[in-house]
């Protein structure tokens, strides 16, 4: 957190007179922050899980009553169909800009429950990390924003631009709810730049900005056979197994390369020029490090593209779960009546999720023995997403993370997916930057999830930067719609 | 249960004379036995849930003191490293053979019970047939020999034969510790004859003897990737997925025509010459009668077989089950860490189990994807049996199926496996005889099992004819050995 190091210009001492109270707040209640980020994490804010919808309520309106507490205005917990959405504004800067802070309060199951060191929504603090499900994805990120605004208010009592905070509860299904309100209330949300917290640093001293988003669709396929389960003495040879069919089908997805086999699945991923894939070499974490993170010995997928390129401007589909028969304890002599995959692709420019639907009905359609049926299902579509790494207000993150992690940050591609993206891109037109704190080891979506403490001060003091940073955006209205970064 | 119709030689007078009064009984006393079967069934004697230990013993109490009441000898429950072992005797007709009568308490677990249309420990009589779990599998066919020395006991206070009851609690489960018991107890087991009701008719009216059994040999394949699980975004394409590995192995199993793809397994599968497979075809169902059991459309499997010999002298290789990942509610967007199989081979003559299992672990070495870790685990070894059809003990079952059901039985081998069959063939040296009550629609090892009580009756009558019969076996000793059925 050097606010004030070697290099400072002019222009850096203006800034730094706005954030020198606020950063100063932040660093004398770090043991205050980290006790409410913990308190917000110990709900099991679970959104695939229907039998949590009451744990995700109650965490919205803890966190707005956190909101109002700490000075937000017109704090509301908005009902959707599904899980509510927090919102809260402070628009007391007229002339000045208008940011858009999102972030999603739900988390993935912590199942399974066995590989975890501690139980997954007890906030537990070893050395420098917070171990807890939703400590990195997406709360601790989240709240690194919202103790950036409690530091203007607490000690300024007023922020440097006009804020619009959108926490959503529903991100991990794929935000099924949070366009219709977005589009509903696409006046009210005007803003010039939307600031989007939910992805990647490289290191703890290797700052990041994510320019791109793989797109997403999610899938469940299942295999029907006998009406009920057989005796696999009486009928095993004669009847066929849909879960032997299953895995067949699966294996039909990829061809023996790691290519997905679905035909047509390619034809519309974008051929990146030399320059782009050169930049990304000079910026991307290594084949070695992909694997490091993984904690694999070797690498798997296309040949011709690095591990980073496979993750980023390749699409993928990977299977995420599949059951059938008797899988628990003991042995059961039977042939299965049925099986279920999940499945999700991954999707770069200039695919598009409803047609990857299609193309993958169709094959599933070929690829299915004739005895037994098969069924799709396929949901929550996302569409790929870039950002112009070139934009003020991006570039104004870069400079706010000099300041907060004491280096500048690399311009990465991420292969996750963050389904508002192309919403604020098109549904509102505002350039998005996406700011991420997470650590490539944090354990992301995976047993022992934990966000590193540093990483936490530190994304504070940059948000408190990037919002005196963005009080002196010029022009960031005409920007607007200027968001589709163009290749090289 | 027409006991003396047309067609009535004077020796069947002299049977009829021993078999009157106890298929009196029997018939004054149904109503009695079918509320005391609905008790034996109510245990939940699941034997592949370690859980339900307390259950099984529980149900070999039971059945115990059951069998003291009707007035067994040195009734016995045998504790061994697993579920106990029911033992009984009545050896009070010196000069005359002694019958093993077998039968096992244990059953198959009711999941998955949402199929169950009556809860499946909850006997539910539904017109002629009574639902539950282990209704025919194997409890009502044991007790249908228990009422019908209950029936002699009661009426006639004798025996027509000496018996020794061994009433397993492990069948299901491959019975892992009744070899041990039947080798410490070879001598005090000693007998002519060995009867086994545990498997199936035709139809109501066609009862069966089955003369060959499959063997059996059961896997566990496990395949590991990662340390824990990956966020599918950030490593989807670049890391291989351990359940989609699996997949790919499981459909490495079989090739495109529904045989074993499995180097060297068919190698040892006996050739059956015209005479026995123009005898199969005139006793065993038609492919027709098959899928009708089965409730599917069409077949699957070896080419150039008809489904009863695909079940009967071809082995198979089913997946009963299969895990990994997130299955559960809702999506979870990871590349799982591992994925568990469950398999089952079923085995004909001249194939050895543990010569499989070696083929199995050497097959599933070669074809593991380098970027992941695959491990076997082997069990439940089942020899394949054949029985001697001509035997007397045999045409003495014949006979008493005549009596008892009315039409005279067809020689019928099966698909399942009974481990007892082998080793009472070859550690006791005595004849089996497979006299089955169980019907095709009656969903053995499936949802809604069920038991036909007409055929419970006329089981009953079926075992009091055997006994009789079975008082004038010439010289069963001296047949002892000849078990093994040679080749036409």
């Amino acid at each position: 957190m050097d606010a004030c190091g070697p290099g400072t210009t002019a222009l850096d001492v203006v800034k730094f007179m706005t954030a020198l109270r606020p950063l100063r707040y932040a660093h004398a209640n770090r043991r205050q922050f980290v006790a409410e980020l913990k308190e917000f994490i110990r709900f099991p804010s679970v959104s695939s899980d229907p039998r949590r919808a009451a744990d995700l309520n109650r965490c919205a309106q803890w966190l707005a009553r956190h909101l109002q507490r700490i000075g937000l205005d017109r704090v509301r917990v908005v009902p959707t169909r599904g899980n509510p959405i927090v919102y809260a504004s402070w628009l007391r800067a007229p002339g000045r800009p208008t940011l858009i802070i999102y972030g999603h309060y739900d988390v993935l199951p912590g199942e399974p429950l066995r590989e975890w060191h501690t139980p997954p929504f007890t906030p537990t603090l070893k050395n420098d990390d917070l171990y807890a499900r939703g400590a990195a994805d997406d709360k601790g990120q989240l709240f690194s924003h919202v103790k950036a605004m409690e530091s203007y208010l607490k000690s300024s009592r007023a922020l440097p631009v006009n804020v619009k905070c959108i926490f959503e509860g529903e991100e991990e299904i794929g935000s099924p709810h949070l366009t219709a309100f977005i589009e509903r209330n696409k006046r009210a949300l005007r803003a010039d730049a939307a600031v989007i917290s939910d992805t990647r640093m490289l290191a703890p001293d290797r700052p990041a900005i994510s320019y791109a988003q793989r797109g997403g669709l999610r899938a469940e396929l299942e295999v029907k056979g006998p009406p009920h389960e057989l005796h696999s003495g009486n009928f095993g040879g004669a009847v066929h197994n849909p879960l032997q069919a299953l895995c067949e089908m699966i294996a039909g997805l990829h061809d023996a390369h790691g290519r997905v086999a679905i035909p047509g699945f390619y034809d519309d991923v974008r051929r990146w020029g030399e320059k782009e894939r050169a930049f990304m070499a000079g910026t991307g974490p290594t084949d070695e490090q992909i694997l490091q993170d993984a904690k694999v010995e070797r690498g798997w997928g296309e040949s011709g593209f690095s591990l980073y390129e496979r993750t980023t401007i390749r699409p993928a589909l990977t299977l995420n779960g599949m059951a059938g028969g008797h899988h628990g304890r003991g042995a059961k002599s039977i042939i299965p009546a049925r099986a279920i995959a999940k499945l999700s692709f991954r999707l770069v420019p200039d695919q598009h999720p409803e047609k990857v639907a299609q193309l993958f009905r169709d094959h599933i359609a070929r690829i299915t023995p004739p005895a037994v049926r098969s069924s799709v299902r396929t949901f929550s579509a996302i569409k790929p997403a870039l950002v112009n790494r070139n934009h003020p207000a991006v570039r104004a993150a870069a400079f706010a993370y000099k300041k907060g992690f004491g280096s500048p940050p690399v311009f990465l591609r991420s292969g996750g997916s963050i389904p508002v993206v192309t919403t604020f891109q098109e549904k509102l037109g505002v350039p998005v930057v996406l700011m991420g704190f997470g650590l490539p080891d944090d354990n992301i979506h995976a047993p022992n999830e934990k966000f590193h403490l540093p990483n936490f001060y530190n994304a504070i003091a940059t948000s408190i930067w990037y919002l005196a940073l963005a009080a002196k955006l010029p022009g960031a209205k005409r920007m607007q719609g200027q968001t589709e970064w163009q290749s090289s």
